[in-house]
């Protein structure tokens, strides 16, 4: 195949430790694969082309025994392949102590841990040189609507994160958190289940300016939203910190299918969007993060190859939409549909409500005037298709 | 059947004239019903015990040459049976000229047009007595990605509401704005999609204090969602200035069905938290809003049965709520599951993180310590269930 | 609370083994609970008021060494506390030797090892008593599209079940087969994914007669579908063998909530159709199995407290569809809606579809007739609320 | 763009004449389009390459009067274009008097008139020389539970098929009929909702030969089944008569997108199984039907472009499925997974269950042997970007 959907470290390609190293534990059955060498995923990271890998302090140091001798062999083989440490995260659901979740768990001692397991977490981030602390709090929900009062779960959750947004900021940490959403699994029901619920509860933080967003493609797809629209409203705000590729079916359990492997016109209009659309949104400069799960009928070396394709097919997209954005027949499709008139203030400086009320409207010509979108869209699933 | 759930005004119960005056037209079929004269639906409801009614400016007043005409006699049916109008909206989704959207059409005039007609109606609704203005966008989306520029979109949006704002400021009307979210139907995918993204939307606005939401129980169980959770998350933030129930089963197309007649555990959740749950988060004093269509197996008099009806079931709701969190042993139930020492902070006054990560942890002890949460919900459903 | 709700063993409930010894292990998370004795969970669900026990091989006999002991231990406790065991099934999901599925897995070792694996539960089975036999294919499936060849997979599943059926016939067991159909999770997509296409299947088996169905609440609402209308159907082809009732909130992860914990407008519909609805249709006559799995909240003895609630909820829920069904005023409504006019033939006996042909319809009429169908629901939804 | 994928007739493209006829009414809004002459619909299908057109007998001929003269005009048309007429149905939800079905309204009268206008329809298929029938039944079913008696209404579901197969034979028609399920909309649930539910059904129908299926990709989509699935098993029971091709973005609305214009993975995986998959399982052979709506936003021109888009998409993935399939290292990724190892029966010749019991099995090799399918998916999701 061609070298050109190879990634080089400039990509910015990044991979969680859990990722490759899940090792396929679910509700029916048990591991299928041994665990993972850390440094072993930091050499095949490198030589596949990323740029950097992120970590759970679970899953890098679940010994507190054995944690410095784990640094000291990770830290020299980040440095000896040249791989960055760009983001890391609490585990703050594994343990049975959070089964009724982390920061805002009914048990106040649960509460008490979980903020210091994170803390001391962050210390290793900031040790290893992250700028990004992802917090996804997958078991902070409930199953029964009585289990959690969700107006004091706010507030903790507000409590926690303004916690350690000042203690990052009085340690001197360069680092921003990203929140990411999820709406349920393994939860009936989380907090903050979608891109807006998190970006909505930012506001109201002490100091919203340090925390964003890390939306994950599958995780807006259970609840059927359109991750592409999701993560341009974040965008929007400023608040797109990070983000996680990776592929799923519509509502239904998570499958953290590798990235173009689920939804694929999902995912074109996604690197759409992070490539700044039509040129006058931003785009996202920051790492690709792929957060999915080498299915459980993959052997250890068919782990490698789903770690290769999340990359290849997110530089395949990149190309495409590139090339979309590029063509002139494109652009006269884009015009006749008025796409950018829409950048376009609806009224004109000066103007006020009464000269808008005060004109008359050619309601007819405005009712039979087509959009003509479809062939806009044609053409962008061509590109998608490869057939042009 | 028993009076107990028959309403007096001072419950606030409301409906849209919009929801038993609809004729049943849908994809597959034409009108089932005749036309409901706005006057009998005034009669009507006051019989029945709502308190008030809401309209879109095309509902009620679709003819220009009859306007004042038809205002004249809705205000004194309007006067002579005490009902009144407490929300009024605009239809920007009806008209073919709003096939791309409203304040977000790709045609500038459409969005010209758009503002105009929000304003007169805005006009109409003061005039009306309403407080409450409601935006359902129901036609700002896409069926594509490249159709619509997200970012340009928001931007668009916000000029909008920020026009109007502004304008009913500066008329120095009572009202307050209330953005209704909806994931998609008809469009493909709808922007501001649920609470969460036009909680986060609203943030961005030059007058945020005087926008808030009205969130549709079928809307966000669209998408799968907890809309007790999703009230709560609003009142969190101050912002459930209106709402809409009714009934949906899950992530289909919009069916409306009327309150209870649907996901009666989420009925039963939402109406809680309306009712401030355990007693220490705010109560929702609003009016009570009816959002529903009467199926279109339903005669002219069967429309009064299903008004009827979601009053019905919002009071029997009411009454199971209260007396379950009146009773001592839900009580007990709650303090075993530790549901109101969540409201205590998580740190003392005075502590620092420093302190929770010297402290010590039973992580046995907490990990053995059940939450007995099934106990607490079982007996939430047994009064859902009246056997207790 | 009342006795009206505890169950006695003429009720037929049932549990399976792996129900309330689930020990909480998730992709997220590892076990909260210890190991179950089955010898304890005999006792305590005859202490409660159940029939029956079920088991998969793994639950009861994981270990061949002590397997006679586990039995003879396990058989003294189902005689002392007069629990039957009324089903067995075989564990073909959680050993990583079916990552790719049992009877269809494209390794052709797996698939023998699967069969025989059958086989000798089979035999245990019947030993211990079991006159039905479930078939889950858990991980009958696959994650893309050119992994599994369906029609091949089909050929494979018939050759297994057919292998099964005749050696059941040859050994002279009293002993049907009840496939349990389930659309996806833990694989991307299962085949066979719902009682529709469960009950197609079995029509092209070598035994039909011998093989029906054993369908779960959850599975069939996963895929938005409703559960009474399914097992409506299977009753209609005389398939119902076997039933697995628990709770599910509609497309998401398999959440296997205790039963009435979920939709509880449509378990009580379920419990209506397994009743007979109004009369005329088949009742179901065999055991209400339970299979749920107490949420990883839960502690030990919380376990017990929703083995109680799902048979409790299920004698609420007989009880209302009873009365409903009783009530003159329901069978007055159900009149007026011409419910029970749909058992009468369309055709009179001699007539032709000429003679249909040659009559004169009032259509104008019948447009007009209402079904108020909305008034016999609201009654319905009445009794679920126990309000009359 | 490129001639390779402009359709010709031997290519048995089909389309509804309320497909590119669709005038755009839907719940939240009127017309948009101009009523479209069936005359203007033939020559512009023909013109962009269509072998065929079908009708429901009130697009064609809505209007008793006017009858033979549509029909002459029509019939000119169809010579003088090469346009046959494959496939007809009949409209039995549209008007009022179906709003609780036709087949299976409570209402026997209205049963009577939807088998004469079935049947009406039946001659005029069959003098326009169609060979297939479509039954979809869009308004057989309920909103609520007691409303329809599910077994009644499968009993007279089973009626009208078995009086309108027998009427067929008796004429002399060489027709077929072909189901369409639906899971919901307009209804709130739908019998025969899935392709599996229909396959069952047929079985108990007195001439289950004559009777197959017309699956469509949103319906079963709409359910979060895979189509692809459904589509094989159909075929392995010789059931798939027709198919209905189009797009949408899983569970919601009906969208009712053009073909490609939704899951486009799901679209390859389709018509790879139409195409046979990898050889050994039978092809479609018979027209392929797009059964689409040409968005609103969409002009009279527009709505020919979405119909050229609709065939050009089938052909572009046609020619990717069979690129794929004749690939040597496709056909190697293949084996390595094992894939057509399942069609090789589990047992041997003349082995029995005794012999698989009794063979001793590398229960640890198994468990370590990878499936190697995310490297064989991965060069299908190459093929559907055009990359190889």
């Amino acid at each position: 195949m061609s070298d050109t959907y190879t990634p080089v470290p400039s990509d910015k390609l990044s991979f969680g430790l859990w990722t490759i190293g899940w090792r396929g534990v679910d509700v029916f059955g048990g591991a299928v694969r041994d665990e993972l060498d850390p440094v072993e995923a930091v050499e095949r990271l490198s030589s596949l082309g990323a740029a950097a890998i992120t970590f759970h302090d679970d899953d890098l140091v679940p010994n507190d025994a054995t944690r410095e001798k784990v640094l000291d062999r990770f830290t020299a083989a980040l440095a000896e392949n040249n791989v960055a440490v760009e983001m890391a995260t609490t585990n703050l659901f594994s343990s049975p102590v959070f089964k009724d979740g982390g920061f805002t768990s009914n048990d106040r001692e649960v509460r008490r841990y979980a903020l210091a397991k994170a803390a001391r977490n962050i210390d290793l981030g900031a040790r290893m040189g992250a700028h990004t602390y992802v917090m996804w709090g997958g078991r902070e929900g409930a199953e029964s609507g009585a289990a959690k009062d969700v107006h004091a779960a706010l507030d903790r959750m507000k409590e926690g994160i303004d916690t350690l947004c000042a203690y990052v900021r009085d340690q001197g940490y360069d680092i921003r958190f990203a929140l990411e959403p999820k709406p349920n699994e393994p939860r009936g029901d989380i907090l903050l289940p979608t891109v807006g619920h998190a970006l909505a509860f930012i506001n109201d933080l002490d100091d919203p300016d340090r925390v964003g967003l890390n939306p994950e493609v599958g995780h807006e797809e259970m609840s059927g939203l359109n991750y592409a629209h999701g993560i341009a409203q974040a965008m929007w705000h400023g608040k797109l910190f990070h983000i996680d590729l990776n592929g799923q079916n519509g509502p239904r359990f998570d499958q953290d299918l590798r990235f173009g492997a689920g939804n694929a016109r999902g995912a074109f209009w996604a690197v759409d969007v992070l490539e700044g659309s039509a040129g006058r949104a931003p785009r996202y400069d920051g790492y690709v993060h792929f957060d999915y799960k080498p299915p459980r009928t993959e052997d250890a070396d068919d782990v490698w190859e789903t770690a290769r394709a999340n990359m290849r097919n997110y530089l395949i997209l990149r190309e495409k939409v590139r090339a979309f954005r590029g063509d002139p027949e494109v652009q006269q499709a884009m015009a006749e549909s008025r796409i950018l008139d829409l950048w376009e203030p609806t009224m004109s400086p000066g103007e006020t409500l009464a000269d808008l009320r005060s004109a008359t409207y050619d309601l007819d010509g405005l009712a039979k005037r087509g959009m003509h979108f479809e062939r806009l869209d044609q053409l962008a699933l061509e590109y998608l298709y490869g057939v042009r």
